[in-house]
């Protein structure tokens, strides 16, 4: 029978996404990581492999908590309020940053073609399609009107929200009211 | 009488600036850099100090560019105008990177509170300001209502710009279709 670990493996692939969200790829050392793990350099090359199998884990972590959480406020809001809602609730929380961490990835390393800029690429690109989802759900349920492309709709809340979180980590801006005006968009598309 | 330097000083600092701005700071390294300008270590130091220093005025460099840029464009098409050619015209050109230099510092480093994300940060301030400047003179020509806050108008538009300079250094986005939205959205103000 194989030893329980002495580390629980999913608490620390969220601390070190933590890390990596707010540090980025070149800016994270194999010293932040053993600290921030307390793992020794022997354990952690055992548990993870080496800091880009993990960086790897903590971005399929970080997209899934966030279609995940996009998902549960849909079932609890509907898909038009929870587009509203979603840009407001991306500022708030006890997250590592505001920014996020796909789109930070993406442009930290995407000009030296990446491995890990074309994965964040992809989780972006899946992010997309649930937005796309949630507008073409609230046109089934006739809460804007089907003349409106999904996916069109999809690609600039997406974009305005990734300015959004750009903008958001700058002190000098007021985030909260950029994220009330893109829900004002999404709300000035019912029944129009 | 001081000797005349063999290179071009802002030649090379908008050498640096394009290497900088695609590849970051953490990944510039002094090899690139040497290499980019074609100085060897002795001669760098000499010319720039350090690397940090050539950042700066590399991302000082940008920064003013891009105002100046601005501004030539108001002065040839008007405020308005402007404002709406200004998001196709990021994406064009043959520079470094789409994305932003400003915003993509100030994520990378603004973790670290490195200064030079805290001089970024100063930059795409006073880019809010030019902006703001544009939307109150297209105000005072009468192009759009002055019921409007023109820096509520600008920090929506600059947000919406860095959301689309992130996106479009995504191969799976139709940037071009983005700025024509952002241009509408601007276009939409008229007289309104």
């Amino acid at each position: 029978m194989p030893r329980k670990p002495l580390y629980d493996r999913d608490d620390l692939i969220a601390r070190a996404r933590d890390v990596f969200w707010a540090k980025g790829w070149a800016g994270t050392s194999m010293k932040d990581l053993e600290s921030t793990l307390k793992l020794n350099p022997g354990s952690f090359y055992a548990a993870f492999g080496s800091k880009e199998a993990l960086y790897e884990l903590a971005l399929d972590r970080y997209a899934e908590e966030g279609a995940a959480g996009l998902r549960a406020l849909a079932d609890a809001l509907g898909p038009l309020e929870a587009l509203k809602a979603h840009p407001q609730r991306v500022l708030e929380g006890k997250s590592a940053a505001t920014a996020c961490m796909l789109s930070k990835t993406f442009l930290e390393l995407q000009a030296q073609s990446h491995p890990l800029a074309a994965r964040a690429g992809a989780h972006l690109d899946d992010m997309e399609a649930v937005f796309a989802n949630l507008f073409e759900e609230a046109q089934s349920q006739g809460q804007i009107s089907t003349t409106h492309d999904p996916k069109r709709l999809a690609r600039r809340y997406q974009s305005d929200l990734l300015g959004l979180r750009v903008s958001s980590e700058r002190p000098s801006v007021d985030a909260r009211a950029l994220a009330m005006e893109i829900a004002d968009g999404v709300e000035a598309l019912r029944n129009a």
